[in-house]
């Protein structure tokens, strides 16, 4: 038996092919993801100390079942990428396996990073308390960084908490890196000065990772204090490097991470967007709100919300950031169902016919709130 | 529109869900994945830069068409992270859309390091022309250094072209990194001593980034000339600065890329572990075989293996390695069906019985002659 501050338990729901039995299935995802070798090839002595052990299988109607493994952590995860390789590396190129949440010990927590800011300190470098917060994204794609830095101007005077570059922009020759968040760091710093408030810009930082080194020195020198990459397309370790030593406000982006939400394979967005992204030290996190464009219900939404701010040994919560076709009639329909402890995120809605300046300022407006009539 | 030469053709099959039209569909992905912005928002001039285009849709029957969209990659691709993000970001979260193909424009490709080895340049290192390669996986986890190191000497002296850490193993307690890897060396030098043939030996390097140079220092220290990562959950831009700057033989691990293989939804095959693979730098790329215990087909092994030979701007051509389930009968049946240019991966089955030594020298003397009878 493995002591239980020793072990990792993962937690599937499986889908079975035609004559696949759930106890073969589940014992074969204990080896699979573990010694990845047949029974009776090296000796049951041998494999006790590392093999999973499925503690528990239950049918669930035809076709379906769900399962319970045991693995033996200390001896298998000495890292972020070796705990991603455990949870779905060879399994993934199966089928019908879902990790949908995990027990963790609390030795083996103690051992990332976690937000270095979380909720709490977002909020005290922006000085809110009490109220949701509003974020907008610099777009599109094609403008210079003189006419993103005007937006960004604008959404600072209108009281904006947070800027982030849209996740197209990296460093392409319509607005260099440098070039752009110099530009649009200036023109927010300005208007910070005229408004009284904080609006923490947060550049792209998914660009080539022998290139961060430098981008962080950029980011130094313009004073920008937070940053945002796709963890799911730079590496999820890059960003939990970056949350251990960079000291920066840090967003996740969702881009790619629909790769890991099949309807019956994968892993369940509040572990990926919750407990994952918040362990490697996402302070935000951007995922799409439920009903939007993208494939993301309503118990997928609350999950994340809830995985960002429940207990997870001593790390701090993470802001859930909605995002996905968000204006102000989506806000005034999202607030009342989530806590203060919430970002919205006005990507497109927010330019349109040109009245940035005076969109946002109702944004702000109907945020701040807290209680916005409809349109 | 855009020149030839200024635009990335992207291929896709769509599936349709109920009511959704093929060219609104197509339209969409166009959008999402460049400006992100509703139609009207900006003006068609400002867009017309960097938009993406719709050049072809066919409708394939109920709920399914097929479209290519053209892209302006010098306004939109600054970078791999850029690239990924292109191809997949947004509407990874979105359903049914597989990018099946890329038209790649040869000043694009020219961005991209390839392979500094690939298929010669590993022939050259070990020494070994005209016939396919064998390698074998160093395993289980939980075995010492030494033990480890044991097998890895087995393998050298029967003549394993390549040998590579299991994939499981980074740096836990019973293997340390840097132990296991000066230990593996040193007796697969003395092997490769006794037998007068070379023995590639690719340590795992999926650890934290944060620790890629000091492990890179282990290796040099070691004279280890080539590693393995798996990109997919490390980052491709990972492999592809490594490809960049470390000289080593690389190997492209599988580990999480199932998440990639939807079944209407992801990336063909061929695209993830042919081009994109090939283009990041991978000198020999690991996927399953058809028919193995991974949900992988024939076609998908065919695509592999064409894509890593098939012309690619300048680029050098990669090594399939063919693994998963790989026996001695599998390699027979396996041979007739592909070239030369093939490396064979045996894992577990090496170490059935505890005759390794014996196990590998058969199996390499199968690959050796090419024409092997069945057992």
């Amino acid at each position: 038996m493995i002591g239980r501050a020793d072990r990792l338990r993962v937690h599937y729901s499986l889908r079975l092919a035609r004559g696949e039995s759930a106890p073969a299935k589940a014992n074969g995802i204990a080896r699979e993801q573990t010694v990845e070798i047949a029974p009776g090839i090296v000796t049951a002595r041998r494999e006790r100390r590392t093999i999973g052990r499925v503690a528990r299988v239950e049918r669930e109607g035809t076709g379906r079942a769900r399962a319970a493994i045991d693995y033996p952590w200390r001896e298998l995860v000495s890292d972020l990428p070796q705990l991603l390789n455990l949870l779905f590396g060879n399994v993934s190129m199966q089928r019908g396996i879902r990790v949908e949440a995990i027990d963790w010990p609390g030795e083996l927590l103690a051992r990332f990073p976690g937000p270095r800011h979380g909720v709490a300190g977002v909020r005290e470098l922006l000085g809110v308390r009490d109220r949701p917060l509003l974020a907008a994204v610099l777009k599109p794609i094609g403008l210079s960084p003189a006419e993103l830095a005007r937006h960004a101007a604008d959404c600072a005077l209108a009281g904006i908490d947070l800027l982030k570059d849209d996740h197209s922009l990296s460093d392409q020759p319509a607005a260099p890196f440098r070039e752009r968040i110099l530009a649009v760091a200036e023109l927010v710093r300005r208007a910070e000065r005229r408004s009284g408030a904080r609006t923490l810009y947060l550049p792209n930082l998914s660009g080539p990772v022998d290139r961060l080194a430098e981008r962080l020195e950029d980011l130094r020198e313009a004073g920008i204090e937070g940053a945002f990459v796709a963890p799911w397309i730079v590496g999820l370790d890059t960003m939990r490097s970056l949350a251990q030593s960079s000291g920066l406000v840090l967003l996740a982006h969702p881009a790619w991470s629909g790769t890991l939400f099949a309807p019956a394979h994968g892993l369940a967005p509040g572990l990926v967007f919750g407990d994952l992204l918040r362990l490697a030290g996402a302070d935000l996190v951007n995922f799409p709100a439920a009903g939007g464009r993208f494939a993301f219900g309503p118990r997928d939404e609350r999950a994340v919300v809830d995985r960002l701010g429940a207990r997870l040994g001593a790390h701090r919560a993470s802001f859930p950031m909605l995002a996905g076709g968000i204006d102000r009639a989506k806000i005034v329909r999202l607030l009342p169902r989530h806590g203060v402890d919430t970002v919205y995120l006005v990507g497109g809605s927010l330019y349109r016919g040109g009245r940035t300046l005076a969109t946002a300022a109702a944004l702000a407006e109907c945020v701040r709130s807290g209680r916005p009539r409809p349109d």
